[in-house]
């Protein structure tokens, strides 16, 4: 087990009617926010008003920005910026899924730090400062209402890239899993994919002594595969299946699961460019990207992806052939991500394989990626080929 | 799954030689703190002097209280609060197990709430503020390093009595495996029997849909049983081992593990009583009294202990007699508490029966307890009977 330091503040506020708390938590860090949401779903489930009830309640006031898009735009952050700067707000409430969030916490940190907010992302500088952010959550997906990432598109490239702060970490999140009932099935199952590949992005790892960590991923993958099956079996409005998937999507990414071990995250770098070129889904391209990721380190990884298939999928472990029940791991996990209407290879996204090559040099940016088995130029055309096939 | 507020607020800094932080860590908060410890193994190990050593480099000044028993004791937490209000000290650092941290969180909150800090234990009034915390754990067990919870006795009773509020979070807690490599096994026994417990009190609840939190409870449970069979097994310096149960021990208790559910807390209430009484090591009442208390309920409670039994202890899962799968995984935690030197029943322990009927009046002394099951102080009586059979 490496050495690890860890420390999560936000504070969880979860269950039925929490987002009626918005207005008396935001009230203990601001009397003026810039409140952010999509404007679409937020607005006819009438969720925003009620939310702004609670503002007003607590004597908040609030400038509203609306218009966060799936893949989250540069542009949109900092249109943000300019705003919480002249109004001299003082924390950004999101209210919707990742998207709205880290649109926030990337408004968060260029509101309070100099210069271009996307150098965060192009890796020429960090920061340990940004004003705090609260959520109401509405899609269980990208873990951002308790993590220290925050990922956006900027269009001009387009670029979709990432920053990792404690500081981004919201200072309060509110989970309501009654708000996620009339989520469209896509993106719920967009939504499951996402939590499942955090938490496979910390299960594979070279360590070799992280039982309990082990062991709680593999769990909280149960959890969220058989809750989502409730939920796809009619379960759409089933209080207790939204909540299990909506607090595991929390914890998923919250920092608790790789405590001890180093994550891996090739799959999340090689879905960056299936989203930036192709605007697809971050969820669908993760359902496309794993299992590619899988078969392609399947001889390398037998014990571990072995284990995976053994624990996660129930794949019989009496391991006559360690490797054949790695193979039926995989299979099995794409199976249950079709049987949820996500993609699993290319075709299945209108990806056109001829631009695997632009795409691999696109990953590669910032040099080989991935920890589990490091991942250059060509092995990223090779992985792309296998989710291509 | 029940509305819940999560927030753990305290920094774990885990690792091979991390205590050499603690000076590091201390300045953030304080110039001049009460360092408590018991002044025995913590001085002959040469801890306490690498812990100076790292308080000096950064700059700290302390005054020194040593004396802590296992059991902690009021007496001693009256005498750190005279010292620390004397003093002007500004944050207690505790070096050891749950005791010297008990000891120190009860010396944090009545050095800065007027009053007796009795009051608290007795249920009389509550707090939200105390001096800030920091620890150097040398005993996973009471997960006091991460947790709202402190436990004193009163000599006077004696009376063992507990407290509960969130500003007793420790602000930081130094983890390093290597330091328990020395502890004597009976010491690292009553460690595993309490992280358990603590985990059990969680999982026993009548909540019925809890399905992360159960698989998380579940696999931390795994963790420590198949961690404390290698240590007991010659792996007393066994890094990873030693690793996998003080890291479980924290999360046992630092309050993930009850989100969303109602835990029970019974067999805590009734060894309180054995530890009180026979000055017991709270572990070692907890190996007696948590069999007792399954034995009691196997009849009303079955299917949740015959899920202990099947996923916690490997009892066959097929079901065909649940209460017999429930019996069977009882006696294989019995089992287990006496390979690793453990009593299970009073005779292990020179508990005498004949104080059964005092042990109950006095384990009900704020009424009826216990939520999985109420126990009345007939109720007391049945449970002390069969752990003295």
């Amino acid at each position: 087990m490496q050495n690890f330091e860890y420390c999560n503040k936000t504070k969880i506020i979860f269950g039925r009617g929490t987002e009626n708390q918005a207005g008396s938590e935001t009230t203990k860090y601001a009397k003026k926010i810039l409140l952010h949401h999509s404007g679409g779903s937020t607005v006819k489930s009438g969720l925003i008003d009620r939310v702004k009830d609670s503002l007003k309640k607590a004597g908040v006031e609030w400038v509203e920005l609306t218009g966060v898009l799936p893949n989250p735009r540069l542009s949109l952050v900092n249109k943000g910026i300019d705003i919480v700067k002249k109004e001299k707000l003082e924390l950004i409430l999101a209210v919707g899924g990742g998207s709205a969030i880290d649109s926030s916490k990337a408004i968060a940190a260029g509101a309070v730090n100099d210069g271009d907010v996307w150098d965060f992302f192009e890796r020429k500088k960090t920061t340990d400062k940004a004003l705090p952010v609260g959520t109401v959550l509405t899609i269980p997906a990208a873990g951002s209402e308790s993590s220290i990432s925050c990922v956006i598109t900027n269009e001009e490239g387009p670029w979709k890239r990432g920053m990792n702060f404690p500081c981004l970490r919201p200072v309060f999140s509110i989970l309501n899993p009654e708000l996620t009932y009339t989520l469209p099935p896509y993106q719920t199952a967009c939504g499951v994919a996402d939590m499942l590949a955090h938490i496979m992005e910390r299960y594979f790892t070279k360590e070799p002594h992280v039982e309990l960590t082990d062991e709680l991923c593999e769990g909280a993958m149960r959890t969220i595969i058989r809750n989502a099956r409730k939920i796809f079996s009619g379960g759409e409005k089933d209080y207790d299946a939204r909540a299990e998937i909506m607090w595991a999507g929390a914890l998923a990414h919250n920092g608790l699961l790789d405590t001890g071990r180093i994550g891996d995250w090739g799959s999340h770098t090689l879905d960056h460019e299936l989203s930036a070129l192709f605007d697809l889904a971050h969820g669908a391209g993760l359902a496309i990207m794993f299992p590619a990721w899988i078969r392609y380190n399947i001889k390398e990884g037998t014990p571990r992806l072995a284990r995976f298939a053994v624990k996660v999928w129930g794949v019989d472990g009496a391991y006559y052939d360690i490797e054949q029940a790695a193979l039926e791991g995989v299979i099995r996990m794409e199976n249950f991500f079709r049987s949820i209407g996500l993609p699993i290879r290319f075709a299945d996204a209108n990806i056109d394989p001829a631009r695997i090559p632009e795409m691999a040099k696109r990953a590669v940016h910032f040099g080989p990626f991935g920890n589990y088995r490091k991942i250059d130029e060509q092995a990223a055309i090779a992985i792309y080929r296998l989710a291509a096939e």
